[in-house]
């Protein structure tokens, strides 16, 4: 096991009507609240009324933020900053999917910069000289009311937004930095009941990722974790089956979004090295296409699996006995650990998941800009060094 | 799954050299520290001299205020909140096992608080009408250096403790209270190297209890938590084991100190109806025979099941399935279920636990007293409902 710290403070209020307890989770941070949110899904089920009754009862005013969109967009950030400072908000109320929290990070902390905020996120991986100066220090109070299950940004310290600007690379970035955790987020499996089939896959394949990116490691003596992370998955595996049938499945949806909260966690990354190589190739995809991340990623994961399980055959020939329970055969690790991947990728597909670029309508021709974008920042990988034709091959492979 | 709020505050600094940030944890708290701990074994192993020295290094001044005795007692307490008011303490720093750290929790309230501070302690099972003015709304910083794998109150919000009178009965009672988060903990594995075999293995049944007590519940839809609470029990199972035979297994008295740590963090009590009965019970013996806490667990507990176990046969045949991986063989889920329960003990005996009363030298005639005692707060048990025959039924059944 390797060294760690962790610190996660963020309050979580789990179950069916826990979005009543909203305003007096926020009450304690101010009266005068930045609404976030995306628009469709919270407009047309009845959440947005929900919480509107809600703020109107408790005499808390806000101000309407919506359209944030999937993969979020730095110009919504800063109309969020500016109303910020405009109406003198006291708390950044986020109703949504991951962008949306996403996106509430960002203004959030934007607001206490005095510097514009897309450097955090440009200078994180790039290491410049004083980039210390582009850390935000502090942010205005944050509140999650999660409607989807799966980016777990519910629960970390992550935001990723994209410099979405015609005629040159979007750039789609991240920054990490504890003062973007939320002081609380509510999570009510009931609000994820009216999520279309697809949303439902792709984030249970966004969760699942999370768990691999730490599970599929090089540290040593890690079986508390690997247990863990081997339960979280065959979990997600036989829940995930169970609400595309039935969609107001509440235990089904409710181990969903308890596994998606903490598979990205400052529990889940303790321990081990962890990898993320995946989504980082990942956000140079969607930077490029705009394709939903989740389903981005059920496409590179499997990809990158089989391009490194080399590397650590036996990790994977664990992954297929103790997560899929594929008996060994006489085969050995590689064999074994293949069959794991092939699971993976039926089991996905059986949830509607497209498994290639050509089923996810991305054309081919920006694979080759993706995998040269993705090493912009030096070689990746901590399971196994990728340079740039090893990106590519991994990005080709899953054509 | 049952609905929940998770809050769990305290950093978590973990692994081999962690003590050395011991100083710069505390800096942001004060300078004047009280130093709580046992004696013998962090005095024998040079933890002691190596905490003064990280103090002398950073300019923090403390007091010295050694002599916790396990199964900790009001009357250090008092001394203890004294000392903070005389001294001007700003921090509380607790370096040993559980009754260390809960020794500082209930000076640390105690400091702050403007009534007795025993009387949270008093009025927490009971229902008295007005509980609320002893409830400590403040508390002095605490810091932990865990030296021993066990309790997890370096993770919690809860503090035991005694009142040790002669001439009455002793009262041994909790109190849980956010205030009592640790700010941080500094859990070393290597610290634990030193402990002897029975402080080991005592440490172990405690921590197995801890995940028992939140899986022997009648909730259902747990899919996720089960999984994660098996994972971690097999995962004592193997590294009890190793740590009894090879005490300096790095890699095995980590993974105990991290099972220990989320034993009874607000984690591993999220969605499900909590029992904690069988503690209960053993704080009554403890406070008759101020015996190990762990080991009395370990005599208690197996005792519990074998009473309990009709109430919810499925259950324990899961448990004999997950976590011992025995097979059915045709067996219904009774008779598997006893099996798991008999290699339990089988297990902690293997470790060198006194199974039973009389091989732990309590004697028989208290076992009454205990069940009486037990039952003062009213009908016990979330499980199984238990009146005082019951209990006295599971105390004799371990003689």
């Amino acid at each position: 096991m390797e060294n760690f710290v962790y610190h996660s403070p963020t309050k979580i209020l789990f179950g069916n009507g826990q979005i009543n307890n909203l305003a007096q989770e926020i009450l304690p941070y101010g009266r005068k609240v930045l609404f976030v949110y995306g628009e469709k899904h919270i407009r047309q089920h009845g959440v947005y009324d929900r919480i509107v009754n809600l703020l109107q009862d408790a005499d808390i005013s806000w101000i309407d933020f919506g359209g944030v969109h999937p993969n979020p967009r730095m110009d919504m950030v800063y109309k969020g900053i500016d109303l910020c400072h405009e109406e003198k908000i006291d708390f950044i109320l986020a109703v949504g999917g991951g962008s949306v929290s996403d996106t509430a990070k960002a203004i959030a902390a934007g607001a206490k910069s005095d510097f514009d905020i897309w450097n955090a996120f440009s200078d994180f991986l790039r290491r410049v000289p004083d980039a210390e100066k582009n850390i935000p220090r502090e942010a205005l109070p944050i509140g999650v009311v999660i409607t989807k299950a799966g980016t777990g940004s519910e629960f970390d310290l992550t935001s990723v937004v994209t410099k979405w600007e015609e005629g040159t690379p979007h750039e789609k970035l991240l920054h990490m930095n504890p003062v973007f955790y939320p002081r609380f987020s509510i999570c009510d499996p009931t609000l994820t009941y009216t999520l279309s089939a697809a949303q439902t896959a792709y984030g249970i394949a966004d969760m699942m990722t999370h768990y691999f990116e730490q599970y599929f490691s090089q540290s040593e003596n890690t079986e508390y974790l690997d247990r863990m992370k081997e339960g979280a998955l065959k979990t997600i595996i036989t829940c995930g089956t169970r609400v595309i049938s039935y969609p107001e499945d509440y235990a089904a949806r409710a181990e969903l979004m308890y596994a998606a909260l903490w598979s990205c966690s400052a529990q889940n990354i303790t321990g081990v090295i962890p990898e993320w190589t995946s989504h980082f190739i990942e956000h140079e995809i969607t930077a490029l296409t705009d394709l939903n991340h989740g389903l981005g990623m059920a496409i590179i994961f499997p990809a990158w699996m089989k391009y490194v399980i080399g590397d650590h055959p036996a990790r994977f020939a664990r992954y297929a006995s103790e997560v899929w329970n594929i008996p060994r055969n006489g085969r050995g690790d590689i064999e074994l650990g293949m069959e794991g991947i092939h699971k993976t990728i039926e089991f996905w597909s059986s949830l509607g998941i497209p498994t290639n670029w050509s089923e996810a309508g991305v054309d081919p021709d920006i694979l080759p800009i993706a995998a040269k974008r993705a090493l912009r920042f030096g070689t990746m990988g901590t399971f196994k060094k990728l340079e740039e034709e090893d990106v590519l091959h991994i990005l080709k492979s899953a054509c």
